[in-house]
């Protein structure tokens, strides 16, 4: 089975494995007990914190961790949003981009129908991305703060974020970024990225599910999600998942060591892919931007198909990859990400996603181009028989 | 060294290892992916579910998994009251006990301070318990829900659930009950307890951290803490943690199986510990409930001595304990859970929670009560050197 879902999830790394083992096993304590299995705990998150905090170059107590990527978009986007409205009741509208992940664009819809605020969607162009100029538009004396991702997870497109996080700080504005996707991929160093508050999620990136993280700068106030006895400064209570933590930063610390050799090799092999899927599939339409995008992701829409037949023809070829989010598998709705883009529904749902995990290799992605080729084929064929 | 701080944490069992392990290396899938992989993913994440079902006696509909107890005790308590005030918005308080864990008690100040709730705190008597006469007084037509814990996380004290659930239905109000320390000793059935909503926490019952369930009756309707892709039939968004998830199902199949046997052999230890630190600590005193008590913990005050004091005390005599929850670990402040059963602060800050794991022994019990006779006095010569 060739594996071209990792955007969806990814292997545990053997190294996270063993990182996290003792805290599984032996070293089982609860890091707010105050003896010495406690404290082994305690330490073992301290450092864990440490590790994260040097690859995204922040500090230790600008870490939080949470149970995964979507709690930390959650919590960025509703936890600084409250935080400041409870100051002032004014700031009462939130930007978001018009292709976020659900756990952001939910998180803006429940402040919208539950807080009384107003979400305003900064459009993005036919690439995915969002203008200076369009999140200038939207924002106004009102807004308490703004979600930008970093990379998308359908169509890969980067943002510009360092840009428009400058722009909203123009305005005096939080500027939060949902980096799960790209992680593992792109520069963390929030100090470049000049965010003050970005998500991560460990099981993109070879630490298990149920692991997370979210930066927030400085003393950016949050408004927990998560109440109780005060673990994580306040900010996320509940025993902290220590074998998850440290998980987490050993992926992290060891994708930092890969970059930007990694990215570099996985760009170049899918530039290959993409050229060949481009010259082999007629019709073939890459989606996201040509050259503004992760290394590990290839994304098209193939007319004359529909995306979960062209998968189910894939699987039976040997790979394995998805129509888009896996939060929206099985749906035959055209995903509004592609939407956004301006592409049509009945094109929209023809789409494919290739997102390759850090392993991928060139043969691997030849012989996944040459099933693309044939269960294309094969696909439209089935549909239109006449054309035999 | 022997552990006797299992409410804080419990070492992951051997079996509950090999059940989660697959989901941590082979079988990677996201269950929300339609493929093989995700589908895997999916089908163990259902199993998963049904287990938890069958331990609780309900629909696996009602199950939510979650990142642990104190996330179950929010989704209940904010879920709940914030989707009952949104269909009826003079449905504006919240009802708990006056010993809740801080996940609910501080759940209940977010509602206040955030959404303007009242919250009514019910009184609990000299041991801790909750009468239905004390309960009936507090409920008022505007009272959203009401949380109430199973047993109490430093005293061990059991509430009298299926009458408090009763009383809580008379008036038409949806009843949570907090099992975090109740799971793994005490029977988990909803039916029989009559609850709406019931909190579970993996880490305490031989299941990792960052690892929790929230029973959910029916079609009681919830406000998600956490939104986005939908996963957790809307409830709970967020990639599933499917190896906390068959962790913590494989340890509530295995707690099942092991009682009422376990309970009646681990009360017995606990009465003979009870009784032997009675007659060899001079003015020690058991906090809490006598007999309405879970099997698994013995609380005590010892009066001229301070409770950090003797936990170091007993900790170079081998012994591990806490001085009450993990949550408030190293505070000299007394317990709000003493003070609120009528003891005075002076003697509330002397206290120690012995709490055993299911594999407790009598001859570690014998040791570990010669060691808080030893400890006790040690504390008391120190402090009173005169009276040498």
């Amino acid at each position: 089975m060739i594996f071209l879902d990792a955007a969806a999830t990814t292997p545990v790394r053997r190294e996270v494995l063993e990182a996290m083992w003792p805290y599984l096993s032996g070293e089982f304590g609860n890091p707010s007990s105050h003896h010495s299995l406690g404290e082994a705990a305690a330490t073992a998150l301290a450092e864990a914190r440490s590790a994260v905090a040097k690859v995204l170059n922040c500090r230790a107590g600008e870490v939080t961790f949470t149970s995964g990527g979507t709690e930390a978009d959650n919590l960025a986007v509703k936890g600084i949003a409250l935080a400041r409205h409870a100051v002032d009741p004014s700031l009462n509208r939130v930007v978001i981009s018009a292709i976020e992940h659900p756990a952001v664009e939910e998180s803006a819809r429940y402040l919208e129908r539950v807080h009384g605020f107003t979400v305003d969607v900064v459009p993005v162009d036919r690439d995915g991305l969002v203008t200076v100029d369009a999140l200038r538009a939207v924002l106004r004396p009102e807004t308490a703060m703004v979600s930008i991702m970093y990379a998308n997870n359908e169509i890969g497109t980067v943002q510009p974020v360092a840009d428009l996080a400058a722009v909203a700080h123009g305005f005096g504005i939080p500027f939060h970024t949902d980096a799960v996707q790209a992680a593992g991929w792109l520069s963390l160093d929030v100090k470049a990225l000049g965010v003050d508050a970005l998500s991560i999620s460990g099981h993109k990136l070879g630490a298990p599910k149920g692991s997370g993280v979210l930066f927030t700068k400085g003393r950016t106030r949050v408004e927990p999600l998560v109440h109780g006895g005060g673990q994580e400064r306040g900010k996320r209570s509940g025993t902290e998942n220590v074998a998850g933590a440290v998980a987490l930063s050993t992926a992290l610390t060891l994708s930092l060591g890969e970059q930007p050799e990694l990215a570099s090799r996985v760009s170049g092999l899918r530039e290959r892919f993409v050229s060949h899927i481009l010259q082999t599939v007629p019709g073939a339409i890459l989606t996201g931007h040509r050259s503004q995008r992760l290394p590990s992701i290839a994304s098209f829409c193939f007319p004359g198909t529909s995306g979960e037949s062209v998968l189910l023809e894939l699987e039976r070829l040997g790979v394995v990859c998805s129509s888009g989010s896996a939060c929206a598998a099985g749906s035959d709705a055209p995903s509004p990400v592609l939407l956004a883009l301006g592409i049509v529904p009945e094109i929209a749902q023809t789409a494919v996603r290739f997102s390759f995990a850090s392993t991928v290799t060139e043969a691997e992605l030849e012989q996944a181009a040459g099933a693309v080729e044939a269960a294309v084929g094969r696909v439209r064929n089935l549909a239109s028989p006449q054309h035999n």
